[in-house]
């Protein structure tokens, strides 16, 4: 600041990557989270509410040499030395707690929360250092049946805020089947990090180049249009036929099934339309999902994987996993038209220990350029079991989601879900600067029944200004009441909504009927009020 | 950190001064929120949603030549230099808003807000760092009608989250009135800053030295108990007069209005215990003040500070202004049994260009040594119109209010109006890990129905820890399923409420037809448990 000879006057902005949020989309965020925590503590998650600021080294991103850790988060020392930050996620408070609480939690602990969190990065278009997450966590709970749980509550959170069945896959892959590939594909010994590494970010970018680009940064590398090249792994053919099998998992069993397509035409139409649609694209309104197809998918997902990792005994234990939570799902009435089997969800799998689960929503939204895309992910998590244990020394199992509180928001926009903005008020316009009082007790009736109301409380010498404040607030009805109305003890009502249809149409005779303004008798305001708003 | 050899293992610990909000301290936060949202909207204010990061500058706490801002505040520099910190208020960051947005928002802009604000201070006991406050405010509007507009929305919310019209008070006045004190008492000059500041201080400690005590305070000085001499403003014997009128305006209120108690003898007991009701100690549940005594006394305050600037042309202004405030809340029917005029509120006078305005319970709890005591305040707020002007060079008039969220809702613990906690879940058990699909299908079940309900997710080995996390969870009902009743195709549903109440009672006969637990059939499973729950 002492080096900016800015002027005196300072500047009225947001930091950069901030902004502020007005009217609804406020309530609109608020509706929704409400929705969520009803549905989560109907599952018997606990709402949890931490401190934005945590110690750094609570938060445990940062190296104990680094002089001043305010890589990725936002932080300062405080007078004692410690460096505080602010919190860029909800699981690091959350391992905190569970370590800080351990003998006062019930084991397992459920909990929930939402609320800001901060990153200290670029920001961009749509990218702000300051966001909102929603998350929900099981700690102390071994049970692959909490995974399930934390699927099918997500599941439900998404119907309830009202993204519509069909509309929304719940995917399920697990971080020990990669990592029995990993082992039989002769990859994971300490000293081969660095190919596992290449390898997890081939396997991530399967969306974007392809099973023949993921193929080509296993082996040698691969050079892109632009002509720069990226080393691979070098992995042998073999070996890359084993990661292969994992990436390409779903065309694969797609090609087992439709294989198998018999000579009955209606199992063969439902094996053919079933197999289309799950899973690379999946519609889950076709009518084969819908009736059973997903368990017959399901069922041959796992059989490629069980052949897959036949040599790992993690591979298996992930195989078997995955079965474990499709069961206990089934058991409830979560069908593969919901929740579904899929070795392609890879995202944050270096993070996670077991199972990992993502919800995308499926319906298309057109993108910058008008092309149709599908939503795409609005939430996801997985079991992370080493977190609490740098705290206490003590492995503690945990598993967890977030849902990107924004994106849903989005979604639900996009889809006309996001809840009704609160109607403007009735403003009661004020004619007479001496009846204040008057106008101020009208506002009191409204109130009083429930109506949202406003007296103009601007400078109200000129009407026209009281008129386009009520536009501006999108106001239903205006009250005015000069001096002649007072003596007739009658105030009027003009209609505003109608009166913009009217002046939007003006030659039309549908509305000739239909006067814009009315008066009544002062004593009926709230009466007229009333009935006014309800046509 | 680099000079801490500590262990390297982090501390599982909140920063000093911080905490974390479990279960229903966040539900109880919550609803009262919603509560007082909804009453705010009705009055035509809309949500607003800072940023919890402002820049230093616009927050405008610190001179440009500080190096290091972080007085007060928690602060950073960003990495182009700029300083960033965290809001200490809500006031600052609407400030910033109004200017920021000013073409595009409605004028008068009527907002509300609530979240976290930060202050860099000691922290000490029942003292946080991090703390909710809820604000309203409206800017833009010159007019008195908007400081009694939200005076009476001060009486609906409290009312509305649950304090009984009679269990607070809400106190007004006006900052003009004192500066009209301060000009008749010869203490108006830029010179006279200094005499000014002590003045206003003494004031402030009117509720704990007494009127002699201030009075000591205006001349020469005090010496308290312990023998330190605290110097004075060095006023006059009549210059203290006035100030003294001013302070001592209940007391001397009372003493005009029971020199009139006249003859007969209804109103005679009417202005008596009115006038020892009103106003150092308000029972608002005196028959006289619900009467109407309020009016008479309110007069009588607005006499006597009239009387008192008589010959100051702001502090008549000032009185005008009162009396406005206290005809529009008339006419809204906020009589002075719920809005009182009252020259004792001088909490942030400094700070305010106009009317101010306090919320007080009235209602007594015992403090922590078990005496009595008036809960006390809870809001509080009045007209700053200087604010916006930092920033845009044009005045802007504007006033609100801020509720202390966590007093308030320690007001409606007090008063049991809390709001219940989420009832504990109902819990399966799990007797046969095999069956975990079973169990989890009950679970189900009853979360369909609308039941909270868990399946206990720890190792269930040790049936025991089961139940003792039941008790932890506050469950109201355990179910059980062994080898046996899934046999029989029956579920046990346990009683954990009565079975509480006959371990603690185990001698009394009325329990002894009421059975703690019951074996249903597993088909009755949701019916049998809303039964028992209704119990």
């Amino acid at each position: 600041m002492a080096k900016d000879k800015s002027p005196r006057r300072p500047r009225a902005e947001t930091p950069k990557g901030f902004r502020d949020y007005f009217g609804a989309e406020v309530t609109e965020r608020r509706d929704m989270l409400q929705k969520i925590s009803e549905v989560y503590e109907r599952y018997g998650f606990d709402p949890l509410e931490t401190s934005a600021v945590e110690t750094v080294e609570a938060l445990g991103k940062f190296l104990p040499d680094v002089d001043r850790p305010n890589e990725g988060v936002f932080g300062w020392q405080d007078e004692d030395d410690q460096w505080l930050a602010l919190r860029y996620d909800m699981t690091a408070p959350l391992a905190r707690v569970a370590a800080q609480f351990r003998n006062d939690l019930p084991s397992p602990y459920r909990r929930y929360t939402f609320g800001p969190v901060w990153r200290n990065e670029k920001p961009g278009p749509g990218r702000f250092r300051q966001f909102y997450q929603c998350d929900a966590d099981t700690v102390g709970a071994a049970s692959v049946a909490a995974d399930a749980e934390i699927c099918a509550m997500l599941a439900d959170t998404l119907e309830a805020v009202g993204i519509d069945r069909g509309d929304y896959i719940v995917r399920v892959n697990n971080r020990k089947v990669l990592n029995g590939v990993m082992e039989v594909a002769g990859l994971s010994g300490d000293d081969k990090e660095a190919e596992r590494g290449i390898v997890l970010r081939a396997i991530d970018k399967l969306d974007r180049l392809g099973e023949e680009g993921v193929r080509a940064l296993l082996g040698e590398g691969r050079k892109d249009e632009s002509g720069d090249f990226t080393k691979g792994a070098g992995l042998s053919d073999a070996q890359a036929d084993v990661v292969m099998g994992f990436v390409g998992a779903n065309s694969a069993v797609r090609t087992t099934l439709l294989s198998q397509v018999g000579s009955n035409p209606r199992e063969a139409d439902f094996l053919r339309r079933g197999a289309a649609s799950q899973n690379a694209n999946p519609n889950i309104e076709n009518e084969a999902v819908r009736e059973g197809f997903g368990a017959v998918w399901n069922a041959g997902v796992l059989d490629h994987l069980r052949g897959l990792v036949s040599q790992s005994q993690i591979g298996q234990e992930g195989v078997e996993e995955l079965e474990q939570i499709a069961a206990l799902l089934a058991a409830q009435g979560y069908g593969p038209d919901r929740i579904v089997i899929d070795p392609s969800v890879v995202r944050g799998l270096g993070y996670y220990t077991g199972p990992v689960y993502e919800a995308e929503l499926t319906f298309e939204i057109l993108d910058e350029k008008g092309r149709p895309r599908q939503f795409g992910s609005v939430a996801g998590g997985g079991r992370y079991d080493d977190l609490v244990k740098r705290f206490t020394g003590q492995s503690v199992p945990a598993t967890g989601v977030s849902i990107g509180v924004d994106r849903l928001l989005a979604a639900l926009r996009a889809k006309g879900h996001a809840g009704a903005p609160a109607p403007g008020p009735v403003v009661v316009t004020v004619m007479d600067r001496d009846r204040m009082a008057d106008y101020m007790a009208m506002v009191g009736e409204l109130r009083t029944a429930g109506i949202r109301a406003e007296m103009y409380l601007g400078n109200p010498k000129n009407f026209g200004n009281q008129l386009k404040y009520a536009d501006k607030r999108g106001s239903p009805i205006a009250i005015i009441q000069g001096g002649d109305e007072a003596a007739n003890g009658t105030v009027v009502l003009k209609d505003l909504i109608l009166g913009a249809k009217i002046a939007e149409n003006a030659t039309l005779e549908e509305w000739k009927d239909r006067p814009a303004q009315v008066e009544v008798p002062r004593a009926d305001l709230v009466a007229a009020v009333q009935r006014m708003l309800a046509q």
